[in-house]
């Protein structure tokens, strides 16, 4: 199913795109003073397919995950916290809830390996197994349990699409994920875990050599082989990483955008588009995540964040502020008149 | 009446900003996570008053006026499309009101100096007079001018308070104003106008010399004095700005708080924080400005934008997108629960 949906992806319609720059020129504005709203409708347009897309609804899936990388002490918060909070997004009662709140945004709790049996009609049983193996001590799933967790994505992405959604959001909670965000980081770009490892969410700065030195051990262990993603994924991933990787997929083959919320959500994005390139014209960059390694995952990715307010929080609570700055752009193009139209003349 | 109002303005409340900074570091997120949201929501409730303020409420006052140096080719668009503009922005069918739908803010428009007889019931008519003067040639107004068009911009605010406003955003339209306002910058900071002219609404880039001689004969024919903001208002300034800062104020005394646009607008709370240095805790700035002195006039208020669109358009169409933000950090502490009424214990 997963090489059926890539086979899917198309490259944006370049005759769609044309059209759309050459109205969003045409606006009653100097030309450019739009800035990258105006990139932003154009892009849309390509994706979509329409001149004018409308995105007025829009979804964030929360992919949560537990890491058995945890047993090594690198995270502050205790694993349980993945379950409680699971329970918590799924109420909107945390972070991506109340951001999400303003624009009305649909959020889809999954649980794709907490490691706890959930019984909730309010989070979508998706269970790939009960969290990840100790990367540091063996690979973190099988080949075929990171397709399966890809897939999920995939299939939680249609759902939302087909429940209305003209925009998707990413989004996870998974105790422990920057460490194998990192690791997958390294794995990528080089860069040694001793330079890009970060607090993710309050780790003791002074104990980061020691969660870069069990990110070092994940890649000996495991060595991954950096040219083939579903390796890494396997090796040193997450469950959560790669639902999220399958929900861009899905949005891709579905030509539906993808808000690409903070750092882990960002090394999802390197792993699908590591996938199939093609993925990378749907995706859209949300905020500027504070976790250390998230300059160099956004710089790898070639996609550059609009909000920069310091937030490192996941959850896809960036992704949930984006959604504003998506629809504006769309009504830009809906809502205001050319200079043709306004009798004004070009300027 | 501007000096009753200036007395009004009050610090804003520490003991609600203690309240509010303990109630977010125990909201159910790893402290410091949301960023600058957790600081917006503070800042926020100092300004108000109240632990927990709801921004569901926003109004973007456009300040409408011409610029008697237009006489001197500093402006790419002929002077009419200020009129022409001003009508349009009162439809919605600009950039500001394509931007402001999503969120449904309501837009006051003010004819505050337009160059022609408006008569429009969609536009408050708030005329201090016809344009300013030629400010390359002499004053723009008179000091009393100028007090007055601060006085047109506190009532604005206070009408749009009135109606249901919980905060306010700042817009302007007038073609030539990036001119006065790079003078006003040049003499608020000592930078040449040679250094911080920019292209305003896409004037050509080899005449930028040209339109900076003009800032500085501005300058050195009206000389005023640095140190008095009414000063500098009336000889170099327009009505649009002194509108604005009029609104900041008008804000401020009515501890509403007011989103600052772009370049002109920041520019405005230069001038209002000059009158008032009280006005400044009650001001946020919104996007980052593609115009060439945006960055030292944000610097010399000393307010960091939280959005980077390289949008250049003004109107208010900045401050649109910054409601979403300021109305989110205003849902983080409504809508998360803390650890303790979690059960989870803070970690």
């Amino acid at each position: 199913m997963l090489y059926e949906k890539l086979k899917q992806i198309k490259s944006p319609e370049h005759e769609v795109i044309e059209v759309a720059r050459k109205r969003v020129d045409q606006l009653i504005k100097p030309q450019g003073s739009l800035g990258k709203l105006e990139e932003i409708a154009i892009k849309l347009s390509g994706i979509t397919g329409e001149s004018m897309p409308v995105l007025d609804r829009h979804a964030i899936i929360v992919m949560c995950a537990d890491h058995g990388v945890c047993d090594e002490g690198i995270a502050s918060a205790p694993q349980v916290v993945t379950l409680l909070q699971t329970l918590n997004i799924s109420k909107r009662i945390t972070g991506v809830g109340a951001l999400a709140d303003p624009l009305k945004t649909k959020i889809y709790t999954v649980d794709i390996g907490v490691n706890a049996e959930i019984e909730d009609p309010a989070i979508f049983s998706r269970k790939v197994m009960m969290g990840t193996g100790n990367i540091s001590r063996g690979p973190a799933m099988t080949r075929n349990d990171a397709i399966k967790a890809i897939e999920v994505g995939i299939e939680m992405a249609e759902l939302a699409i087909k429940e209305g959604a003209k925009v998707l959001g990413t989004g996870e909670m998974g105790i422990g994920n920057t460490t194998p965000s990192t690791a997958i980081l390294s794995i990528l770009t080089g860069a040694s875990p001793y330079e890009i490892t970060g607090v993710g969410a309050n780790y003791p700065v002074e104990k980061l050599n020691y969660k870069a030195s069990v990110i070092e051990r994940a890649l000996m262990i495991n060595a991954p082989n950096m040219d083939d993603p579903l390796d890494i994924l396997s090796k040193i991933g997450g469950l959560d990483i790669a639902g999220m990787a399958g929900v861009m997929i899905g949005g891709a083959a579905n030509r539906i955008p993808v808000v690409v919320d903070g750092f882990i959500s960002t090394i999802s994005a390197l792993v699908a588009c590591a996938l199939d390139e093609n993925v990378k014209p749907y995706l859209f960059a949300s905020h500027a995540s504070h976790e250390k390694g998230a300059k160099l995952a956004s710089k790898t990715l070639g996609l550059e964040p609009f909000l920069n307010l310091e937030m490192r929080l996941g959850e896809g609570s960036g992704a949930a502020l984006a959604f504003n700055i998506l629809e504006a752009a769309c009504r830009m193009n809906t809502d205001m008149i050319t200079f043709e139209e306004s009798g004004i003349g070009v300027v």
